[in-house]
């Protein structure tokens, strides 16, 4: 990661895994942090105490976090009553898909950049452990930060926009392990997309999945309390 | 423009003069109208009135008012205590420019789109009258539209989204004549970004100037009550 020191970075900070290593990698970097959460009105919002308690761990200048009611559009088994499903990750984009979620969510982070003279963006998408979904791949986060340019007032003035995917190439395991690496303790994270009603991780839902997988692959202990045991 | 009988689009209405119109061309063009309209926290949040009046006009049906308070980023006159400019249209950006603002609605739109099962999307920009924001222009409409196609679940299945802009090429003057060709009132929109405490126009600020200066071009009757007469 290139030396950031002085510069101040918007971090798109969901509160699972993947963005709180993400948001590690950034203060690792020496950037000053200033952290976008969305409130989307998702199924799981207990993710939005688990990116309060990342922001603050991160040392986060600001943490925003933005109300978006994206139920109002629903189409997700995360923003409309639709179930999610628990019967393993597979082939085809699933119902937990949110329409053009990172589309959105990227926006909101160019716009963020500009108001706070930022031209710097971290998001902590990756594309090997993923559910298909196809606002993770690099050719999405490439094709946005060409559109970057052309969508903003900096961009038209000679700004370079750089959206930083530091764990894009990354699995599930080396996730985790960086995370262990970073000395960042991974049960402030949350992933499950079905919290159950005692506040635990579902254990079978994708995100659960793939999250258990990681720290098993990985070698590491996982801090996670899920209902259901592997 | 095409015949989109039965098709059901999604209109990007701020309830200006330029969205009223793309509106009526959808209607003219037969599709079923979703409006949205984002409650930006703008510092003309009287616009939102002519938003629901102009849903109501073109039969929407449905309208959906999205509030995403963008004043917590700030970095725009519209959106932070920074005066609006009254001295005349400029070469340069103008400090009502809102960060990433089209990207973000685009962004929003996209998002209901595919909620929908639509694959139109209408939106007013038009890049010859207008105050040089770079979201405006052809290029970064055509260049979201392609990003579409990466950033979303239908995009992968290879339904081709439209992004219409309708207005891009056409004058203020041309805009003011569409309106009167649809028989729409010009009268229901709100272009102002500094309204009177007496809720008239300014008659001062670049969208005001704009379109008093469309109407006179055009010949027409300006049913707009300014503050200041030209």
């Amino acid at each position: 990661m290139q030396d950031l020191s002085g510069k101040t970075v918007i971090v798109l900070l969901s509160g699972g895994l993947d963005s709180m290593v993400c948001a590690g990698l950034a203060r690792e970097a020496g950037a000053r942090i200033v952290a976008l959460t969305v409130d989307y009105n998702q199924r799981h919002r207990v993710e939005l105490d688990s990116a309060a308690r990342i922001a603050t761990a991160v040392g986060a200048a600001e943490h925003i976090v933005l109300p978006l009611d994206l139920r109002r559009f629903g189409g997700s088994a995360l923003t409309a009553d639709i179930d999610v499903p628990k019967d393993g990750v597979g082939e085809d984009i699933p119902v937990t898909y949110v329409p053009a979620r990172n589309l959105i969510f990227l926006s909101l982070t160019l716009g963020l950049a500009e108001a706070r003279r930022s031209q710097d963006i971290f998001i902590g998408v990756n594309a090997l452990d993923y559910s298909g979904y196809p606002d993770c791949r690099p050719e999405f986060i490439a094709g946005f930060q060409h559109l970057a340019q052309l969508a903003t007032r900096d961009g038209d003035k000679g700004v370079d926009f750089a959206i930083h995917a530091p764990l894009q190439h990354m699995t599930k395991a080396d996730i985790a392990a960086e995370a262990a690496r970073l000395g960042m303790d991974a049960g402030m994270s949350w992933s499950c997309y079905d919290p159950t009603p005692e506040g635990l991780h579902c254990g079978l839902c994708d995100s659960c999945r793939l999250r258990r997988k990681g720290f098993a692959d990985a070698g590491l202990a996982d801090p996670t309390r899920y209902a259901v045991e592997a």
